[in-house]
């Protein structure tokens, strides 16, 4: 019933699989994937990426006992499609309003994908927030087999993969995209938009507008604007405080300062908090190379990568209140307690961190005394995928090369050093890493 | 050295006063309030409420020793300003940029204020955030005398007080202006600001726009606006849950319906939750008068009082996700419990109850894993007084009566009757009471 046009059809295909317990992941020779819906699409790998997350698994941390391909970090080539495919004969998908990829995604595009399965049609997915899809799947979890492998399935295609050609000129010219290395575009399947998400997230608050446009709290066009407000808002240094600077955290860090740009804000104080120096010097590097290619900004702003205690410090120093905003990239108590800390009165806290069973820390009196704003959760990756391509285009001087010293990623392995670099990046001894798998 | 300018100077007034350490309230001669700092302002009070958060005071709840007046909700008339109002001679406010009010207000104008003082001057004022101004203090605790009295010392009353001259043609017609019975200007001191504040913060959070705009998120003006964005929004219904029919959540639910319906959005799914069947009553009589009143309104939306094994079967039935938004407005572990559990995924909850010490029920992995936003606080009353003032105006056919069936003001009293009605408040037997100190 599934009709599919198949280009290449090999038997099996290599695949980094883990392996129950805990610490054990094996290349091997898996059967090829193949189209199991309509909807499916069959990628090509060209790159996948080790993330940290992909350590929870790794480590045993959850209680997981199937056997599966790792990963949810790739970018590829389709080479093959189910029949709901407008290119494979289905007529269907053009007829229905479904997502325009079913008319239009072709055996051959290049493609990238978020870290999860998104349909594109059900109500989160319409709304944007296609991280909670009501048919979200993880890729390399048990539910669906991951992306370090030559070959990966990708249900719901349609909705959930992002096709490279699909850009509008305002957004990058066609040739400053076709220079996009694969290693570059490979952040967008997560990290990137992370850390994006993060740090619009927390600037779009309604408690932060007033530091933005200028007009007081609760500025809104759902209502009146304030009528008789008398008091415009000076110009207040907006003050943020970002905590844990792995590759998340430093993607909120570029992010941030990009947002702040693009809005004409250039009198902030940002700080960076992370007890390893060598985390703490790499973002100072990458942000003194955005400045050189950029000498017009940060006229009047200061950024600082500091210590936790030194970051305890400079809350309490200036004007005795806090950050008017606090990104949380870490995900443990330990660091939403910080954050607790260092966030003013009406602050807002944006936490991207994946949390583990611990209650919050913090008593609802003190929330209530601070009139504090805390969002929590996974990005939309799909849904904030134009906003970050964007992004990856222009800065292409921090993103843009593999194993310089403000490069996020480190080096690229082939499979048979797979396991190696497994356990040293779970030891912390090396960066991100990416596979190719072809290697 | 401060000059003042003192129209009525009896040598004593009497006060509802708290003593120590539960369950004791004496009207009692206190010396009349003088000024006492320059910025000072010296009203005699018309009417003044009792409220359900004098409670935590009256049983003791709180750590408190300190014989004082009770009460932070009152309306009356200025009779005395310190120098630094122009009024008396002052000419240092005028030039200076502070508050129009110290250039404007004088003897015998009529004010409101809000239950907290607000300098108008600090940073979080200047933003919009005054119940956290940096000289907050709460009228009628330890740290100022409260206003159940005849009269009441205002400090930076250039900043806390609203004149009700101070109103603009398109906010409402000075005729319709000064037909407002001092028993509706009442309730702008606290509990119909509270409610409007939950409202507003609730609609204004960016995760609920997609549902009033139709833009999908992350929509902002700060990033482009979703370029590539192919999925328009569906006319999806907002579905929002409101957690405690107490004064506050009434207020809550008028000014959500008013919000809703002046930003024409008409399809919604609203309930309303209480244990209590009487409160349960009240709402749906309040929400047929507003109806019976502009009959056009609600030609596709539901609403519902229900008591809490009913919310949670309308939580879990209609699409199995939850609700948009949730208004918690009770103030204990079991109210944000359920508003958590009623919560969809990348939902928001907002929470104007008063919490106390316990730490939030949550699980961090929980509220990662449901991209949960909550916003927790105290309002800003002063800030978003010209707001409520709109809808006070508009709404007289709720707020406007006093002892009807849908009123929220149960009854008038003189203060001989004050220590009867604190312990039938107490025990429930009462609505909301309003205290005559001249009756």
């Amino acid at each position: 019933m599934t009709e599919t046009k198949q280009q290449e059809s090999p038997k099996t295909h290599r695949a980094v699989r883990w392996h129950p317990p805990s610490y054990d992941v094996r290349v091997e020779d898996v059967p090829f994937p193949k189209v199991e819906h309509p909807d499916d699409a069959i990628v090509k790998i060209a790159l996948a990426g080790l993330c940290g997350s992909d350590l929870h698994i790794y480590r045993g941390h959850d209680v997981i006992t199937k056997v599966h391909t790792s990963g949810h970090e790739f970018v590829g080539e389709v080479v093959a499609l189910g029949s709901n495919f407008l290119a494979v004969g289905g007529e269907q998908a053009a007829s229905n309003g479904r997502p325009v990829l079913y008319s239009t995604l072709k055996v051959g595009d290049r493609v990238v994908s978020p870290f999860t399965v998104s349909c594109g049609e059900c109500r989160p997915c319409r709304q944007g927030f296609s991280s909670r899809c009501a048919r979200s799947l993880l890729f390399g979890s048990p539910a669906l087999e991951g992306g370090q492998a030559q070959y990966v399935r990708v249900p719901y295609a349609g909705g959930t993969l992002f096709r490279l050609d699909d850009i509008k000129p305002d957004l990058a010219t066609e040739s400053r995209l076709t220079t996009l290395a694969d290693s570059s575009l490979l952040l967008l399947a997560d990290i990137l938009p992370t850390g994006y998400f993060a740090a619009l997230q927390l600037l779009q608050h309604p408690k932060l507008l007033p530091l933005l446009g200028g007009n007081p709290y609760p500025h809104t066009t759902l209502a009146l604007s304030n009528p008789v407000g008398e008091a415009a808002t000076s110009k207040d240094l907006l003050s943020i405080a970002l905590i844990g600077l792995g590759p998340v955290g430093i993607c909120a860090v570029v992010s941030l300062l990009d947002l702040l740009w693009k809005n004409g804000i250039s009198y902030y104080r940002i700080i960076a908090i992370d007890p390893h120096e060598q985390r703490r010097n790499l973002i100072k590097a990458i942000y003194n190379k955005i400045l050189d290619a950029n000498p017009t900004l940060n006229q009047k702003s200061t950024f600082e990568a500091v210590d936790i205690e030194t970051a305890k410090q400079r809350g309490f120093s200036a004007d005795n209140a806090g950050f008017d905003g606090v990104i949380e990239a870490v995900g443990n108590t330990s660091a939403i307690s910080l954050a607790f800390d260092l966030v003013r009165p009406f602050g807002v806290i944006t936490s991207v961190g994946v949390h583990q069973d611990q209650p919050l820390p913090m008593p609802g009196r003190a929330l209530y005394g601070k009139n504090v704003s805390l969002d929590f959760g996974r990005c939309p990756v799909r849904s904030v995928f134009p906003l970050v391509l964007d992004l990856l285009v222009r800065r292409q001087d921090v993103f843009g090369e593999v194993g310089t010293e403000t490069s996020l990623v480190d080096r690229i392995v082939g499979f048979d050093e797979a396991k190696v670099y497994y356990d040293l990046f779970d030891k912390g001894k090396c960066g991100k890493v990416l596979f190719d798998p072809w290697k």
